[in-house]
């Protein structure tokens, strides 16, 4: 999950001669899915050229469009004329750096979402990618930049003619779509509670430089998933306040439903958070309480050894008169006088509760 | 008290067709206890079929149903008919991983709250719950997965003939579950408070890692009990301002009551927070006197015999020409500039306040 | 000033039937003191029963009753009965663990403010009360548990005919005692800069472990104080904004003075935790200081005599051909080797600036 | 810079009978000099009693009555009746504890702000003084504590007769005055912009116990400043605003320009106050990296002699039976394997990059 | 990037007699370049005197003045005259300690922003400029202290007659320099952000006092561009807002595109800031971290060593009655017992771990 650093951008000519940046990779091809319904009928196909839009273009059933791989720039523009998109709505759907928004265009609506998806079933790494969602009076457009997304059970539910989603309109369709969105954080969530849980047994047991590592690395996701998913909870505070007349009455309780979700992801990102500084301190004060340990080890050795050492080495000076080394029973008192020593030592010790 | 990972959701269909999540725990029956009551007659009777609740449906009495256990999603799609609520209220209910909210449908209220109470005498274990609570015009549903509730002072009160609760409204007996749900939070503060002041205790007379860890948990309580009752005060405050036609003027001065309490916890937990960040330092520098203490031991013992044993190994040489080894009064001397050795260490030490 | 736990509750039952909490210490007695004034008359009499207010309570003149003990609850059902007060405002009366706050009832506000002032001369212990006031429209009543307050200078005042408290309304009455009241805060501040300067002091000349836990205490002691003068601010906000016509615009300007004090509290009690927030990081850091001066002197004496240690036990052996001891001049070589080896390695500390 | 402590008060007695309380030193007398001016004319007079005021005080001239000195208080009650000022005007006058405010009496505003300046050339010290402005239609009245204040800029373009000052009205004298006191905070804070980044280079260089102490003292200043000129930035946006007609739209321009520095010091005094607790933090881990320094050269030196010690200690043992002692090669075999076990170390340090 | 210390300001007297304050260094000369557009014509030129914006000054076609070098204040007057600019206008542009700010003087707008590039390909250095900006109905003019900007490509698109900018009105241009300034602010963030990832990296493999320098560097860089973005936004937002009339309604769309970019760099510059704090952590862990292996080396080695050192002591002295200094496998005995020892410790700490 690398927010770090921005995706770079190159220019890129349009046909109106107008340059604008883009940071889509260039190995995805574009690849555009149809689909008109209403609550009788279905049309699915993927299409070649966008005048295949232009027949069921101004008919009553819903349309949604879905963009995969954003590189043929001439097809979004054409995509904009037909449409008539601002320019910089095609702009922004180019520029992967976007922070979640929406603009309210009259006609139509442009909302930008960060979808946040597992790429492999080991959960190691999660793909982040920019969903833009262009929301006309009975028409949805989604566009993003590589392949693989969360909607394959909006698309079940399509083609399951009694679904609440085929009698419903567009706006439905966009609710449903963010929803499967926000819904995939709580899988991202999941992931990290997992971790953060198996930190804390870690932080009890056996701590190691290695549980800092990951305490950092979650750290850093953690405040990235936040300002992800801040933005995003205004987006959908303005949607159920309802901004725009392109959301029904109706649909808005929905959207309410999804911003209860994102607020909730937001919460649990900053528990997670305030947990994770907790840890820290622990951490640290773990490392310390392990340093007076050793330190108490080596106190003890040296306090006690250090100054037997000494009485011996006493004894083994070589001076020609040293009374105490004709005596009968000198080494013998010797011996005495430092187990005595020793056990005094540990004695002390044990009431100071170092032992 | 573990509110780090989410419930697990189960899929389930209704006979609608439609498809919702739950994540109400098998096991648990579903046994509703249904009360009508009016100033003058009550009548408490644990229903098998919602049919049953049929006849006083339309009367003038208030009604309150209470669900314990949810796991029987047929008989809830049925309330939800019966009372024409909101597809995604029963999707709420059935979703333990709600934040404390207030839904306006307009025909009634939907809250969500979190129950906590001590499942043992002990009050070692929380047990957190979510209960719903549908207010209608005379009618109060209130819905939990679990058994067990901190209703039972309420239950007493209505079979009480003169009890103000039997004379009021539908709003008055929602305000008296809430009422009484938010004044047990206290009893988990007064055990956090009893908690704190032990650890106050120990950390002045003898701080362990066993400290510590306590330290973290109760941070990790007190956060999630704050992220818990912070939204609920919002729900609160929202209903005292008079949204809602369904609560009268004279039930939201109660409100108030119950708000001002809300808030109070609020205070608490974050009073107490703010202590535990304060403990932590202070456990933080007290493990580091401790160190220097260890360390002022270990220097004084190694600063005054490791010279003294340097002098003494000096005259452990075995050179043929070494004249003090052969004076008269030599070990003396020795023994006296030893002494002298020591006590001026002593002293210094003394000067610069370590011993 | 322990805020730390909550004061314990007792049930008792009204004689309408109702019953409330209290906290009220049951040990006290109930002294009621009722004060009748206007600009030309005082009366001041201790009463023994609320039926000796009947004969003035609708004339013209100001009342003010002050209660001193609460542990007479049917008094207070009666004075409730008497001037038509809300069973929530006794219950809030009785029950010592409230915030500060303002409550509306239209015909009289009713406000808790939290009183603190010394015991005793030494101004070693705080006590901490709660104090509630009903402002009615020619009316004060003040009700406290624990006999001693902070209105002496008030009675003086309203004894001297030409004050002008006497020629004012029953809101300057208020607003005195409120002034009164966070006037006090000011004592409890001064003692608190006091020890700030004390400790300051301390940690540059000589921080102990004592050092540390007097910190954590005036830390605690301050978060108590935030939270008691927080809700009072907005209290007395809300009164000079005007939001209740009992408060006339003359008596709001002085209110504003109030209000102005209040800020001033919050203002210096949050100086104050940053300065101690300050003293913290310092006193780690200076402990951190020490252990190094400390693990200097150690690691100089080894560095010096171990090696020389070494030197002197080489010619400690007893090897059969060991040449230098058979030198005339080894012995004094051996010194000569000793004393450059420890100019050396003095040398070298005071290099690294250790000496 | 000391905010600390807040003067202390004495209670002084007006003529009318009503007692104040006033911080006022009693040592300095009062000074009070009149300017009366318009575009033509300037007079400019130290006067001995206020009645000298009285000719001028209902011309079409800008008055400007300067205090210096507030131990006069009947001087002050003169004055209040003069202007019919409040009572609590007065009082704030006299408490220099006050917070910058500002206050409508509708006639006049009542200004309270905080003047910072240099008492010597060395910038050793700053004196804080209370400034309370009085503001009315054709009139200033600015009074202060002690003599010594930042106006001489506007005295010399007061004298001059082309300045824009003479030829705009009381509230452009005003704007003078405020922005007179907040420019001087700028020399504050270079002032201490300059001790930063001397502590700056200390902390990189050689950092002492002594750089702690100026870090923390640094940190106090700033704290003081910060609460001093936050309360002034919202004076200055009420003044802004246009809440007081006695404000031109003209001069409220001027104001805006004023109320930008106020941010600025604002600003300023943030960013250095979070360089500051950077610089704990660095000087915190320093210390922890020359403990570890400290700890090296002691193992270095430990690791490398106590098994050489030991090694030689056993061949000054005394048994009868050691072969080793009678060989020919034995010392040799020492020493060899001295140098081999020392070298081993000492590579072995080097790899483990400690030194 | 040296934010700390204000620019000096030195006094320059107007023509007017007024004097004022200028930060402008007074080598640089004023070079002035008028650009005069519209869709069809485009007049660039590099003036000498203002007189020559006279002709163009009220036709129909844009105009942009562009300034470098503010040392001339006589023409800046004379500019001020011409477009009749108020007095503090000029006084802002040539004071170059502004925060970013917008004011509305009705016929024109003036904005401060501030303008950050990279002097060197290196890009070791940002350069930090203010430059103000003048935006009347058909005009706008830039004026900055030193040569040297990022208007390069701006420049081009004017030169380019089909350009969007061609057709577009003054207010467009201003959003395009607007545009231009704030993406710059990417270059620095880029640049800070691989300093950040080398940090880390350095963090794991080898924390070093350096890399503790560098991080304190890049903190102190963020707050200063946090610092001066976080006024721009406030800037940008209200021009979206609609404030001014002279941005229409089409530019303002543009301007939120602008205003998205600078909402964008500060949650960069925040999301930085709390990768720093949480490196600190980590460094401070990872020194204690080092400290603690450091320690158990020492500990180790004089564990082992130090009794056995004792031991062979004990047999070093010259007791004349020592019977095992007799016994013939007395030497070996202490051999075995020494190995033992030895063997028994390091099962002791491989147990612990430490090994």
């Amino acid at each position: 999950m690398s927010f770090l650093k921005r995706s770079k951008a190159k220019q890129v000519e349009l046909s109106s001669g107008v340059s604008i940046q883009t940071t889509a990779s260039k190995s995805e091809e574009t690849k555009i899915v149809l689909w008109t319904y209403d609550e009788s009928q279905l049309q699915e196909q993927e299409i070649q050229a966008l005048e295949e839009v232009l027949p069921v273009k101004d008919g009553h059933k819903v349309i949604w469009i879905n963009f995969d791989g954003l590189s043929e720039t001439a097809v979004l523009e054409q995509l904009g004329q037909m449409f008539d998109l601002h320019l910089l709505v095609l702009e922004d759907v180019l520029d992967a750096n976007q922070r979640p928004k929406l603009e309210d265009y009259d006609d139509y609506l442009y909302l930008v979402v960060k979808m946040l998806y597992y790429a492999d079933v080991q959960r190691s790494q999660v793909v982040v990618e920019q969903v833009s969602l262009i929301i006309g009076s009975n028409l949805v457009i989604s566009l993003q930049d590589a392949g693989g997304d969360v909607f394959d059970p909006i698309r079940r539910q399509l083609r399951n003619p009694g679904s609440r989603l085929r009698k419903a309109g567009a706006d439905y369709l966009a609710y449903t779509l963010l929803d499967a969105i926000v819904d995939h954080y709580f899988v991202v969530l999941d992931k990290l509670a997992e971790d953060i849980e198996e930190i804390e047994e870690e932080l009890v047991e056996n701590p190691t430089s290695q549980t800092l590592e990951t305490i950092y690395n979650l750290k850093r996701e953690l405040i990235f998933l936040h300002k992800s998913v801040w933005p995003l909870r205004e987006v959908l505070y303005r949607l159920t306040r309802g901004e725009s007349p392109l959301f029904t009455e109706q649909s808005r309780i929905y959207l309410r439903d999804v911003y209860d979700h994102a607020v909730q992801v937001i919460d649990l990102a900053e528990i997670y958070r305030e947990l994770i500084t907790g840890m820290l301190d622990i951490y640290l004060s773990s490392v310390s309480n392990r340093l007076n340990t050793i330190m108490k080890v080596l106190t003890i050795i040296a306090t006690i050894f250090i100054p037997m050492s000494f009485l011996t080495s006493v004894y083994g000076m070589n001076f020609k008169y040293m009374p105490e080394l004709e005596w009968r029973w000198g080494y013998l008192c010797v011996w005495l006088v430092l187990i005595t020593l020793s056990g005094l030592m540990l004695f002390y010790f044990r009431k100071k509760k170092w032992l």
